[in-house]
C-alpha cells in the first residue's frame, strides 16, 4: 500500500469479525470473542503491514505470521481467505471432519508453519524462525500474536529472554489484551504498564496501543519494525468481542458462540462498516536467494575400533560435528549443558548454527521447532530428564509434524551419584506417547554415530537416549542401523530365554550371556536399538525360537519403556515378556551399586533367566 | 541473636565451605564451587536470621528453607550437620549409596520438603507453602535459595507472577548470582540491574547485596523482610568458589571436585577464620497452634441414579466440593480453566481454599506440591494435555514423594471439535511413568467420586483422568473401588474375547457386547478404572475363561497407556493383547465421528472381536 487506507482496513476487521461469527455459529463451537478483539490487529498486519506472497504461503522470505492465541483459528482463516488463499464459502467447514480448518491451527494448512492452541508455545517457535532468518540472510520479519491470558506462560518470558539477549529485532509480538481469560479476568486487566515493565526488563522495545481496535494506531506503531537492536512487542488495548454491542467485554462468553439469532444481530451491526479485501494489494516480499537446504549426499566415513569405549554421549557430539560438517542445514541448541551432552563438539566448530538457549528447555524446543519450519535440521540437547520441562512442546510438536531431534543424555541409575533429580527414568515412555515420533537408543558409538544420520536424514521427530558410562564399541564402523531394526548379538541353538535390552543394560545382557554360558545356559541377546519402531520382527524371531520366553532390561522404570514396548507390540504373537526394570525410587551411588541394587545388572538378568530356564 | 556476630556468620561460612570441599572431594563428585558461593547467604540464614527448631525440622511453625540449586546440596547438609541435627562427621558419607545425603537432597532427609535439583522449581513450591502459612495462620516465612542460570526457566517467572499477584509476603527469595553457568557465564553476568527490573515488574520487593558475602549486607537486608505487603527478592552478587583463590570466579569449576592436594589447599586458605556452629544460638519459632489437618471419618452419601448421564468432569467438581466440605485439608487449584473441569464447583463454595495460578502449569504444579509439603491434601485441576507442560514438576514431586493430587480433564479424541491440540492422548503414559503414582480413570459419576474419597485419604502422587462427553451411570452409590481393582461388567459362559476398557471406551465396549450379544457372540468387559495398580488379577482371571484373548480400547495413543499396561503385566502369564487406540494425529470433528475414525468406537470393537473369535 503506497498510503494506508484506515477505513479499508477497519472495514476488513468488521469482515473478519463477521466470518469468525458465521463460521463458529455454524460448526456450533469455537471462540468468535477473542476473534473479534484481535480482528483490527489481523487485518492491519496481513492488508496493512506485512510483506507476503498470499498465494504461496511457503515462499521463503514471506514474513511469518504464526497466531499463538490458536483458539482464534476463525480470524487466522478468514484472513488467508480474505487475501484469496482459498474460497471465503469454505470457512463455514470449520471444525467439521472434512475440513481442515480446524478448532486450533495445524500444519494441514499451509500457512500454519506450527500447530497452536496450547497456549505459551508461539513465541519461543517465533524466535527459531527469527534466528532461522538471520542465519539464511533473509529479511522477512516474524511476527507473534499472543492473548495476555497466555502470557501467564513461562514459556513466554523463556522465550522473551532469549530474544532480548540475541536482539532478534525481525521478532515482533503483539500482546493482544482483551483483559478476559476462559473462567475469569486476566490478573492484570487493561493495567498496559505491567506488561510494558515485564518486555522491557525482558529486553524488548515496547509499543503500547491504548486503543488495538485502530488501525491507524497499529499501522504506526508497526512502521517502528526494525528500527533499533530489540525485537518490538506491541501490547494492544482491547475488547472481547469488539464491534458487538452485547458481547463486547463482558464475562461469560470466552469459547462460547452465538445463536443463530444473536449472529444475525451481530452481523447486522458489523455489516455496514465492514468491507471485502478481494483486490486489496499485499506488499510482495523482498527478492531474495532462496536457502540451499539440501541434504549431503553421504556421509565423512567413522573411525572407531570394536572395543574402545565411548560413551554414547561423546560419540552424538563427535557425530554431531561430523554430520554438520557437510550438511549446512543442521543446527544445534542446548541449554547449558554442552559440556555435559557434548554438544560442545558442533558448537566449537560452527558456532553460526549453535544457539545457546541456557537452562529454558520449553523453549529449546520451541525455537528448534523453529528452526525446523524454516528448512534446519535442529537438534536439541540436554539432560534426558530436563527434556521433561518441554514436554507440552514436544507434544505439539507433534501435532505440527514437526522436523524436530531431540537428544538426551544422563539417562537412568547409571548415572550414578547425582541423584534421582538427574536420571532420566521416563523418557522412553514419555517420547514414546509422541505421535509419529522415532525413538532410538543406541549402546556404541557406532550405532550412535549411524543413528544421528538417518535422524537428519528422515523428517519429523525423533529422540535419542545416550548414556553417561563409557560402553565398549560393539559394531564395524559399516554396519547399518536402519529404523524399525534390531541386531542379535549372541544366538545359539537351545537358547533357553531372548534377553532384550539397549544402552547399558545391553552391555550387561551380554556380560550375563558369558556368565550363562559357563554354566551351560545359552541366551539370545539383542539389541533393540530402536524403540520406536520396534525391530519387533528380529525380536519375534529370535523370541520363537527361545519358547517366546522374552527378558527385557531397561535403565527406565517398568511403564511405557522397552518392556512395555516389546509386550505391548508382541503378547498378540504369544510372547511373554518378563521386565526387569528400575522399580523403586532410586538414590545416589555409583553407578554400578545401582545397577545391582536396582535389579537391571548382568547378575539380575542371571537370576532372572535362571528362574525361567 | 541478641546483636548479630557478623565475625562469627562469616567463619560459620568457612566452615561450611571446608565441608562441602571435604564432603566433594570425598564423594569423588559433586558442586564445591556452587556451595562456596552461597555459603555466606546460607550462614547468614541459618545462624543469624531464621526462627526454626534445629532439632524438629518439621516443627509446624519453622521457617521453610528451599534450596532450589538443590546441586549446592553440601552446603545445605553442613548447615544442619552445624545446626546440630546430625554429627558433622556424617557429611563425608555424602553420595554414598549407604546414606541419605545424596548428590542433591530429596526427603528422605527431615530437612528437606521437597526434592530439589531439577532447577527452576524451587520458587513455585515456596509460593505453595507462603499461601499454606497463610491460609493456616502461621507466621513462618519461606526462604527459597535460587541461582542465577535457573532463573532463565520460565517456571521461576511463573512463579514470580503469582508471588507477586498474591502480595506473598511471607515468601523471600534469594538469588546466588555468581555469574558463571555449566558451560559457560550467564547471559547477565553480575549485572544485576537486570534482574532487579525483572522482579519489580513482576511485584516484588528488591533488594541488590553488592557484597553477597559479607554477612552484616547479607542481614540487613534479611531484617527488611515482612516489611511491605510484596514479596521480597534478595539478588546476591557473588563469587563461585568464593573463598578459596585457585577457584574463584574462574571458569571450568563448575560440578568439579578438588583432588586431595586442592582440597588441602583451599582448606587452607579457608580454615584460619572459620569457626564452628555448635553452641550458637538459633532463634526459635513463635508458639501458634499447630493446623488440624486431619483426615474425616467418612464422606456424605451420593444420590446418583443409574442411567443419570453426567460428565466425569462434572462428577469430579462434584465430588471434590462433597470432599471439601468435611476435609480443611482440601485446597484446589486450577489454571484458568475451573469452568471447564469443573473445579469451579469448590471455587464457590470454599474459595478461601482455591487458588486460581492463572495460565500457568508448571508453577500450578509446584504450588500444589508446596500445599501439600504443608498438610494439606491439594487438588490441581486443568485440560489433561496441559498438564505435560508441568512434567517435570510432576517427576520431581515423585522423587519428593509428594501429597499430590492432579485431575486432568479433556481428554482424547472424545472432546471433538477443538482438535488435537486440546485433546490428551499421551497423559496416561506420562502419569504412569511417575514413581509410585496411581493413575484412576473412571467412566462414571460414581466411581469418579469414590475414587476421588480415596485420592484424598491416600497419602502420595494420584492422578485422576475425567472425560468430557456425558456418560451414564454405571453404579450404586454404594460400590467400592479399590486402588488396584477392576469391576466385570458383562461376562458369560463361551464369552469369546475379553474387552478391557476405561471412559469413554468403557461404554462403546459394552454397546459392542449388546450388538455382539445380538450376533449370538459373548464377550467379557471388564471397566479397567485403576490403570496403576492395574486391576490385574481381574484381568487375568476374566482372560483365562477368553482363552487368554484380551482387547484394550483407550482414547490414548499406543503407547504407554491401558494397552501397554495390560500387555506389560500380563504377557508374562501368557495373556494375548489387542490394541485398539488412537494411531494417527487425530483432527477436529465431532466426538462420535472421531471415535469412529480412529477405531475405538462399538464398532471398531466389534470388528477386532470378530477378528479373534
Amino acid at each position: 500500500m503506497i498510503e494506508t487506507d484506515f477505513d479499508l482496513l477497519k472495514g476488513i476487521a468488521n469482515q473478519l469479525r463477521i466470518h469468525s461469527i458465521t463460521a463458529t455459529t455454524a460448526a456450533g463451537s469455537g471462540h468468535p470473542t477473542s476473534c473479534c478483539s484481535a480482528a483490527d490487529v489481523v487485518a492491519s498486519l496481513f492488508f496493512g503491514h506485512m510483506r507476503f506472497d498470499a498465494k504461496n504461503p511457503h515462499y521463503h522470505n514471506n514474513d511469518r505470521f504464526i497466531l499463538s492465541k490458536g483458539h482464534a483459528a476463525p480470524l487466522l482463516y478468514a484472513a488467508w481467505a480474505e487475501a484469496g488463499l482459498f474460497p471465503t464459502t469454505d470457512l463455514v467447514k470449520l471444525r467439521t471432519l472434512g475440513s481442515d480448518l480446524e478448532g486450533h491451527p495445524t500444519p494441514r494448512l499451509s500457512f500454519a508453519d506450527v500447530a497452536t492452541g496450547s497456549l505459551g508455545q508461539g513465541l519461543g517457535v517465533g524466535v527459531g524462525m527469527a534466528l532461522a532468518a538471520r542465519l539464511d540472510q533473509l529479511d522477512y520479519n516474524t511476527y507473534v500474536l499472543l492473548g495476555d491470558g497466555e502470557i501467564a506462560e513461562g514459556a513466554v518470558w523463556e522465550a522473551a529472554s532469549l530474544a532480548g539477549i540475541y536482539k532478534l529485532n525481525n521478532l515482533i509480538a503483539i500482546v493482544d489484551a482483551n483483559r478476559l481469560g476462559q473462567s475469569q479476568p486476566t490478573a492484570f486487566g487493561h493495567d498496559l504498564g505491567v506488561y510494558r515493565k515485564r518486555f522491557e526488563a525482558f529486553g524488548w522495545r515496547v509499543e503500547t496501543l491504548d486503543d488495538g481496535h485502530d488501525p491507524e494506531e497499529i499501522i504506526e506503531v508497526l512502521s517502528g519494525v526494525g528500527l533499533d537492536d530489540k525485537p518490538l512487542v506491541i501490547i494492544a488495548k482491547t475488547y472481547k468481542g469488539a464491534g458487538v454491542s452485547f458481547l463486547q467485554d463482558l464475562e461469560g462468553w470466552h469459547g462460547k458462540t452465538l445463536n443463530a439469532d444473536e449472529a444475525s444481530r451481530a452481523i447486522a451491526e458489523l455489516q455496514p462498516s465492514a468491507k471485502s479485501a478481494a483486490g486489496v494489494a499485499i506488499a510482495a516480499p523482498n527478492l531474495r536467494p532462496a536457502p540451499a537446504n539440501v541434504a549431503p549426499a553421504s556421509y565423512p566415513p567413522l573411525g572407531y575400533k570394536l572395543g574402545d569405549s565411548i560413551a554414547t554421549r561423546e560419540a552424538y557430539g563427535a557425530a554431531l560435528a561430523r554430520i554438520g560438517a557437510v550438511d549446512q542445514r543442521v543446527v544445534a541448541l542446548d541449554g547449558d549443558t554442552k559440556n555435559s551432552t557434548y554438544a560442545d563438539k558442533f558448537f566449537k566448530q560452527f558456532p553460526a548454527r549453535f544457539t545457546e538457549c541456557f537452562i529454558a528447555e520449553q523453549n529449546m524446543v520451541g525455537v528448534a521447532t523453529g528452526f525446523g519450519a524454516r528448512g534446519k535440521v535442529p537438534f536439541a540437547s540436554t539432560f534426558a530428564c530436563f527434556l521433561s520441562r518441554g514436554y507440552d512442546q514436544i507434544r505439539v510438536a507433534g501435532i505440527s509434524m514437526a522436523n524436530l531431534k531431540l537428544v538426551g543424555s544422563h539417562v537412568g541409575v547409571s548415572i550414578g551419584e547425582d541423584g534421582p533429580s538427574q536420571m532420566a527414568l521416563e523418557d522412553l515412555a514419555m517420547m514414546r506417547a509422541i505421535i509419529g515420533a522415532t525413538v532410538l537408543y543406541p549402546s556404541d558409538a557406532v550405532s550412535t554415530e549411524k543413528l544421528l544420520e538417518q535422524m537428519a536424514l528422515t523428517k519429523g521427530i525423533s529422540y535419542m537416549r545416550t548414556s553417561r558410562p563409557k560402553t565398549p564399541v560393539l559394531y564395524g564402523n559399516d554396519e547399518a542401523f536402519p529404523i524399525g531394526g534390531a541386531k542379535v548379538l549372541r544366538q545359539s541353538a537351545g537358547d533357553k530365554v531372548t534377553v532384550v535390552a539397549a544402552g547399558v543394560t545391553l552391555h550387561q545382557a551380554l556380560k550375563a550371556a558369558d556368565l550363562l554360558k559357563a554354566e551351560g545356559i545359552g541366551i539370545t541377546v539383542i539389541d533393540a536399538y530402536s524403540i520406536k519402531p520396534l525391530g519387533k520382527e528380529v525380536i519375534r524371531a529370535a523370541a520363537k525360537k527361545t519358547g517366546n520366553v522374552v527378558v527385557t532390561v531397561e535403565d527406565h522404570y517398568p511403564e511405557g519403556g522397552l518392556g512395555d514396548a516389546v509386550a505391548g507390540e508382541l503378547s498378540a504373537d504369544g510372547i511373554k515378556v518378563h521386565k526387569l526394570a528400575v522399580r523403586e525410587l532410586p538414590r545416589s551411588g555409583k553407578p554400578d551399586e545401582l545397577l545391582a541394587r536396582f535389579g537391571i545388572d548382568a547378575a539380575a538378568i542371571v537370576k532372572q533367566v535362571k528362574a525361567l530356564a
